[in-house]
């Protein structure tokens, strides 16, 4: 096999053009392989094997230098600078990241995973060349579904202003995760109809140079187009057309089911691993459905992301006008949230926990100065989430609950994520956002709580000396240690669920100083700037002691979760053991 | 006077069109009168005068609904919408704010004041509209300097999706506060040479129709195009070309220095406010220019406002290549100054505190999680600085402080600040922030302190029993407080200038153990989530007792700075008294 024997790009250099083809077939085969058996993202890398091959053909990596957008396409590119091992055989398949990576390969410059960034990394590295007098290449290479985001616009319309190299590949596959949102993409699907020849052009209209490469999955018109702008000493857009998921057939025929993949057979495409057991993303589009039948003025909102919150095909399709997808844009989708509420509407815009952060500024500014009565349901905001360096979920409390006006609640059980859903959604007088559980806990019990009464903590079991205040998705964790205490001391601990992330219960903190020595916090997030450190702020004047349990403040990187919590003394055990050798 | 009887824009609507000019006359008049006494946006509003008065006489506001982008064009808004007195009369000058402000107006929907969110917001609206069945129009009126903004390319991507009403009118007058940057620019500028003939257009490859308006401060035109347009059933753009600065001679020719004004002679156009002493802008940019010179690496970035570090128009000409403006960019300004460090640069991106914000993402994702060595410059960053609720400096420290491997530096005189950038910029290691003061306070001392030892705090003064931790702009409030204990109480509290935001010295805070009792936090910001809840979390489990002083959590409005500063006891006084009050 020729993939055996690519440890560099300049192996690439030395196949002649029927060799290029086999090893895209190779190459294909492998990441079949190792996809089915390993998951990962799917029909963004089948798309991209010929344009890699191409990519390494033409330029001269690292001193040109490659920059992938999400860089969740990045492994065609891994496999050709020294990594096909991780890709080839089943022992290293964990040897890489799912992203570029520069602690892997001095041919990845980056560590990426969010969309919309590679124009704008790269116009950094273009601009750092032009001081230096250097002359290499710098190459973006972006998927048309990223093209939508703020960043990747902003960028494109800044390249221009370089007035030297810079090439941007636009990857388009007519496909985002789920189909495509946004005026642009008819721009794009004009360009692709006429070859590129149409004169009305995004790119053009953004000051950049323009090539077409009608079939991007074709590796010697890729090589063409690409030894035409090499060197080039203007900033220029390089459109070609892939198939996403191309060479498995299933894929080709569902884009979105196969963005991403767990392990599957690969003769039937059926996961290996069926899911089972309630989850909150269908059993919110389910509710949310049936509630939008009664009132027409409930909308969903997603921001390229329609099945965190359940959203799949079918439910999008019945839920018809009252579900908006921007595309990934969550600085538009925070904003229509509040421009929607300030017009009779009631929206609900459900999004990751790490990809909320990329709005910052519109929930300050756009929603919560004026008081827009929206909901934002906050997914994977946990340890237990996403483990990849650049898509953590725990540093949503100190990126959102600092923001005035805001009211971010931390449902314990499945019955209160509905009933603080319910309310969210009918009141008018708040920005609310719920943190929404990874794990469906149900009681049974029937939630009473008037919500609109903000910060108004529940004492769930009244005890002594002992307060822990276990916070949402680890009040769990919290019965367990006021359990291991009582077992072991005799004293039974009060127990506190706070339901508010964004504020203290004031009265209730005053009144726990009256029989209680210690009060314990326990989040699901880092501690600095989080609930916790609140908690210690009220007490720090007082006799009171306050422990605050969670999370170091730290990029953790493909992490497992019950090590890291272990690392951070988070199990029940362990506190209960802190509480035990303070009390004596 | 026409603008004496103006109430309501049903009564713009009775005036003919001579009438209308006379009434522009008017309103220009009444402008320059109270920019001159009073301050404020200066070539926004003048250039606006007449499409407001279109806007109103073709459309029912506030039926039909204006959203303003960034809002500081808005005041002949105003003074068509019932505040007319407050432009007027020298008495009332104070009765309205500078932006939009739906508690002065039914008129006005969202308070405004960051850049690029009106088409997102008036999307908002429209499908909030479409939900209800309802039929009014919904314009969003943006300036083209706002256009390069993420949120508002976002926006203008995501608006054709509504397949109804809106209507975007661009308000083009060739500059941004400073000159504009980017190749939309130049899109634009073949749309005004072919008279909006040119067949690549940006908002066509949006999927936007379009409609073009030579003369945007000719009423009649404007009227034409707006009754065009009134009732569209699909996003529709309207292009107008106004001058900034229209009818006051010193501010057409110089747009950018009369983008703002403080008070002015109105013959003269010079300022009644002189400046004079040193400022940390002016500094900033001449010692960076000094820098550029020796190393040809250094580059300074801005985000469309230059002057934030001293690069006025000559300066930015003497920099020459080693100066870049990305527009209205923040994103794409933080992510190029990581991709410029990893290629070798040095680049520093000088930015207002509200508007660093604008990037949380880019913060944590292209520069943290990469650890690129840039310079963030924060200015603004104080309870002394802006006051409308839409530019608060209060809120970076929680923003920033919690996102891992960012050290954010706060000094607290120019000798620091001056040590702080030479190491900021020479080293290699960590992405680092540096919150600038407002006042210049200079002690003369050479600093010595090596900042690579990071979370390293000072202690300026050793005593017992009480440590004071005074954070960068407010180091003076903490030693004149520890002068006024030591006056009354004769304890000699220790001083310590902890110079790092994003970290504790957990040696040192170890330490003060042995011989304090009390500890306090001084900070010039908002407590939740910043500097000093992070000191009473390490104290949490001792006897240590911790007092965090600092600002309340809340959305502050054109407030008395003083005001609030004893609102929130944070003055030496009141921080001394409650420090007495406790030691008995």
């Amino acid at each position: 096999m020729y993939i055996e024997k690519i440890n560099q790009p300049t192996d690439v250099k030395n196949l002649n053009s029927e060799q290029l083809h086999i090893l895209a077939d190779e190459m294909r085969q492998a990441l079949l392989q190792k996809l089915s058996k390993h998951g990962g993202h799917f029909g963004p890398n089948l798309g991209m094997v010929e344009a890699a091959i191409a990519l390494h053909y033409v330029f001269n990596s690292p001193t040109d230098k490659i920059v992938y957008d999400v860089s969740h396409q990045s492994y065609p590119h891994k496999m050709l600078t020294g990594r096909k091992d991780a890709f080839l055989y089943e022992d290293k398949y964990d040897d890489v990241s799912g992203y570029s990576n520069p602690d892997e390969s001095d041919h990845d410059f980056f560590t990426i995973g969010h969309t919309s960034t590679s124009v704008s990394l790269a116009c950094g590295l273009a601009k750092g060349r032009d001081l230096k007098g250097d002359k290499e290449n710098i190459i973006a290479v972006i998927g048309d579904g990223s093209l939508s985001g703020g960043e990747a616009l902003e960028g494109l319309d800044f390249a221009s202003e370089l007035n030297s190299n810079l090439i941007i590949v636009v990857n388009d596959n007519d496909m985002s995760i789920a189909e495509n949102h946004g005026g642009l993409y008819k721009n794009l699907k004009k360009l692709r109809d006429t070859d590129g020849k149409a004169e009305c052009n995004l790119f053009k209209s953004m000051g950049l140079d323009y090539v077409f490469v009608k079939d991007g999955n074709d590796i010697d018109s890729l090589i063409t187009a690409f030894k035409q702008v090499k060197d080039s000493t203007y900033p220029v857009v390089v459109h070609i057309c892939t198939q996403k998921g191309k060479g498995y057939e299933i894929a080709e025929k569902n884009k979105e089911a196969w963005h991403y993949c767990g392990p599957f057979d690969l003769e039937t495409g059926k996961s290996d691993m069926p899911q089972d057991g309630e989850d909150y993303s269908s059993m919110t589009a389910d509710i949310l459905l049936k509630k939008m039948k009664e009132d027409k003025t409930i909308v969903g909102i997603t921001s390229a992301t329609p099945t965190v919150f359940g959203f799949t095909e079918d439910k999008r399709k019945e839920a018809g006008s009252q579900f908006v997808d921007v595309g990934i844009a969550e600085e538009t989708a925070v904003a229509l949230a509040s421009g929607i509420a300030k017009n009779g509407g009631k929206p609900i815009y459900g999004v990751y926990s790490t990809f909320i952060q990329r709005t910052y500024d519109q929930l300050s500014q756009d929603l919560c100065i004026n008081n827009s009565a929206a909901t934002i349901l906050v997914y994977w905001a946990s340890v237990y989430g996403m483990n990849d360096v650049t898509h953590l979920g725990i540093y949503d409390i100190p990126m959102m609950s600092n923001i005035p006006n805001l009211v971010y609640l931390a449902p314990t059980t499945k019955e209160e994520y509905l009933a603080m859903l319910d309310w969210s959604i009918e009141q008018n007088d708040h920005p609310v956002a719920i943190r929404v559980p990874i794990s469906v806990v149900s009681d049974g019990k029937k939630v009473t709580k008037d919500f609109s009464k903000l910060n108004e903590y529940e004492v769930t079991q009244n005890g002594s000396k002992i307060a822990i205040v276990a916070l949402g998705s680890f009040y769990s964790v919290g019965a367990k240690t006021a359990e291991i205490i009582e077992n072991k001391t005799g004293v039974k601990p009060t127990l506190i669920n706070p339901i508010y992330i964004t504020g203290t219960d004031d009265k209730l903190l005053e009144q726990l100083k009256e029989n209680h020595d210690i009060v314990i916090t326990v989040e699901d997030g880092v501690l600095d700037g989080g609930f916790g450190e609140k908690i210690a702020r009220f007490y720090g004047n007082s006799d009171i002691k306050v422990l605050n349990y969670g999370l170091k403040k730290e990029f953790l990187d493909r992490y497992n979760p019950e090590e890291i919590v272990k690392a951070n003394r988070l199990t029940p055990e362990q506190i209960a053991e802190d509480v035990c050798g303070i009390i004596g």
